[in-house]
């Protein structure tokens, strides 16, 4: 399924590994970016962007009584998602391929959105969520998950590292996204015409004294997310291989005993 | 007082004005900050490097049976404390001039330690937190709280502004300190010989939602501070003129309604 506003270049690339990298990643944060999120029973919840179904599980099972419709662009990120509500025993997701920009709901469909890990991808995030709102019902509320790649530091600090989160950057960027988007979760939301909008951090703060964030996270989800836009990056003449070889060392040295790892999701709520 | 380790050009100066910001910033952060330490009736608790005292109102009130001995090396800074203490009709702080690397007072002598916004001017941080223990009963805690410069970002993003905070590590590091601490006090902690080291990440997380933040911290802690080194940077060549207007203007553009700012403290236990 053709889309314009996902480019072919969308960074993190569909394959195996990046499949595995995300549901990993959603495993670890879940609790860290899901506890709060609950929605009563009957409630109809558009989830939008849902990609491989990485967070859709999480979503079903916090919310029993609510019927989820699950939407993304990608019919091949779709049957992923599919195959793993069934695995997961999930009655009460829908899938539907649909394009956020061209949603097939009238507008008032939806009690509630959630939209997670998506606008970082879009070229227009504020007319996304504008779109997003009009299916919403009065009081209805709108819910967005992103993270923010320059929220990172660690220690050793090294800037050969920060020169690859950089590239990370520049890439999303150049294929139409926003790597930096999660600080601007408030504008955004409030430029969309959401109301009474909340954004809260999520810090994932790693040092030794939690190995399952240092695995879980600092090496399987972000310096693995780094190492693959290693062929962009080098492609994009972006970086030079020995820098870039220097640069995911010292990701790697900061999941090291003595290390530390900082990123910050943001979560934010707003109502219609 | 002359003390080595702390350089004449300790990098905040000693003006009222920074004086008031102090005062103005621990009010703000209060409750982030401190709302989890309290230390129980009897206990003997040794604040290192209390400055003028703006910790130490609130450390003595939220532990009221405590008994709290506040040191620095710094007599004009003692005699603000004082005042303020007075001021605050403390009863259970004592203060005394006293050197971190030269305690005047036996090993074994306190139950707890707190030090709150000084290693990032110490040289040798890791030494005087090995001082520091050694002055803990077996199974003292020691609590550590500190900024981390590096931590700052903020919407919209502004490379002039970036400099700008650059410049304030770049001289606190020349000034023998590191504004980059708070990320470090896992290893250090762990590195001075504590054990159970626990560190939590304090995140100020700034819209215009939080108007008391905007005004408290965005506006007259952080950029404040900022703004209270330009002669310092100006003269030491980092920046010109012109490039620190705009990194300053920088800075108040995301306190404007639709910016963000975010910055972060870690706080650290350990026990002897």
């Amino acid at each position: 399924m053709p889309d314009e506003r996902i480019p072919d270049g969308y960074v993190h690339g569909y394959s195996e590994r990046e499949h595995a990298r995300l549901l990993d990643q959603a495993t670890t944060l879940t609790e860290l970016l899901h506890h709060d999120t609950c929605y009563p029973p009957g409630a109809s919840v558009l989830e939008a962007g849902c990609g491989v179904g990485a967070q859709t599980v999480t979503l079903a099972r916090n919310s029993p009584g609510a019927r989820f419709t699950s939407i993304d662009v990608s019919p091949r990120s779709l049957e992923a998602a599919r195959a793993r509500a069934h695995a997961a025993s999930l009655k009460n997701v829908t899938f539907q391929a649909a394009d956020i920009f061209e949603l097939p709901f009238p507008e008032e469909s939806f009690d509630h959105v959630f939209v997670c890990f998506v606008l970082e991808h879009l070229p227009r995030p504020r007319e996304a969520l504008a779109s997003l709102r009009s299916r919403l019902k009065p009081a209805g509320t709108l819910t967005v998950i992103e993270g923010d790649h320059g929220s990172t530091f660690f220690h050793p600090d090294n800037p050969d590292a920060r020169r690859a989160i950089d590239c990370l950057v520049t890439l999303q960027a150049r294929a139409g996204g926003n790597a930096l988007i999660g600080r601007q979760l408030f504008p955004l939301l409030a430029q969309a015409g959401l109301r009474d909008v909340r954004v809260s951090p999520r810090m994932v703060y790693v040092d030794s004294s939690r190995p399952e964030w240092v695995e879980g996270f600092t090496r399987n989800t972000f310096t693995a997310m780094v190492e693959g836009v290693r062929e962009q990056a080098l492609a994009a003449g972006l970086v030079d291989a020995t820098a870039w070889a220097r640069g995911v060392a010292g990701l790697r040295r900061a999941a090291e005993p003595d290390g530390v790892f900082c990123y910050t999701f943001f979560k934010g709520v707003g109502v219609r």
